[in-house]
């Protein structure tokens, strides 16, 4: 026997979705067959609704609902510091420490030659275009730290430098609550290069 | 910062499904962001089909969505066999296995009298009035072997048993390709049990 038609249409788009395999595909299809009609029907509307009402802020990138994010919006906000990141979730990462009051730029992805990706690919003309006006006195660059995260960072830093804004990196060490003894090496060096003098 | 609404409320009922904690929620969330809208709208549609068009058959309650099941309506099935299963996902376990070739009977649940299911809440009744016609010679057992499968089997045999149509139970013992060595006492108990003359 084949599956249901449309039983086996919900397995099959449910399958495509990153991390979910065949088997808890099948079990989220039946699942749904078990959920409340009104229930799936505001699943499938939310779906809908991430597509159609989510876009990007004309000014930093990050994720919104109408033309600027809540943050740029938001007049508390620390208008000299801008915090580059590579993706709208790092922004949402970054808020969650509620220990930032500047702005963000959300670059969009990392400088990535092999596949393709150069400057002009990602946002950062817009980057440099806001650095134009004086108000911004420092650009903290919170790419990540694999290769392609720190060469971006290495390339901004370069160009924002020729601005006259200064410019900053986040810092890399030992994670707090982290023990030493299980710490990888690179960490390590990083966390014994960029030591502070108490 | 609050998530996007749209964004959150996605995250919201994403979690809500089985097995999906909030973090991955999260990451599928960001994920549908980036899907094609064409894909997302099919992903919403297959959601909603499979609540309206999903229907039960309406004699083995396995799911259809005409009035009759495939395997009902195949006119190569063996109709003196019914094997009875407790949801419809069995009826698609067994159908793998692709050596059974009579009918199935779908309980929808088993006996289970501290959730308030009786026989009532099950589909017996259907399945003994399908039993009436005199063409069925066999009903075979199949539900799960743990306390509530089991009671229902018990159930059931007795009450099959009355109408003079021969009732089986599917065998427990080693899983082929199983090891005497890793096998939990319980079914290497049965095992023993159920031994056939060779």
């Amino acid at each position: 026997m084949r599956m249901v038609k449309s039983l086996a249409r919900l397995h099959e788009q449910l399958r495509k979705l990153p991390g979910i395999g065949s088997k808890t595909a099948l079990r989220l299809a039946y699942h749904v067959l078990d959920m409340d009609e009104r229930d799936v029907q505001q699943l499938a509307q939310a779906l809908l609704d991430v597509k159609t009402r989510v876009h990007l802020c004309e000014t930093c990138f990050n994720l919104c609902e109408g033309t600027q994010c809540e943050i740029c919006e938001d007049k508390e906000r620390d208008r000299s510091l801008i915090c580059v990141v590579e993706q709208p979730q790092d922004v949402a990462a970054m808020e969650r420490t509620k220990g930032y009051k500047g702005l963000y730029h959300v670059l969009h992805g990392v400088l990535s030659p092999l596949d393709g990706i150069g400057p002009d690919q990602l946002k950062i003309r817009e980057l440099m275009r806001r650095l134009q006006d004086g108000q911004v006195r420092e650009v903290i660059l919170a790419t990540n730290s694999d290769v392609e995260g720190e060469a971006t960072a290495a390339y901004l830093a370069n160009l924002i430098r020729q601005t006259g804004v200064r410019v900053s990196r986040i810092a890399h060490g030992l994670p707090m609550g982290g023990d030493l003894e299980y710490a990888d090496e690179l960490t390590l060096y990083k966390a014994l290069e960029n030591r502070r003098e108490l």
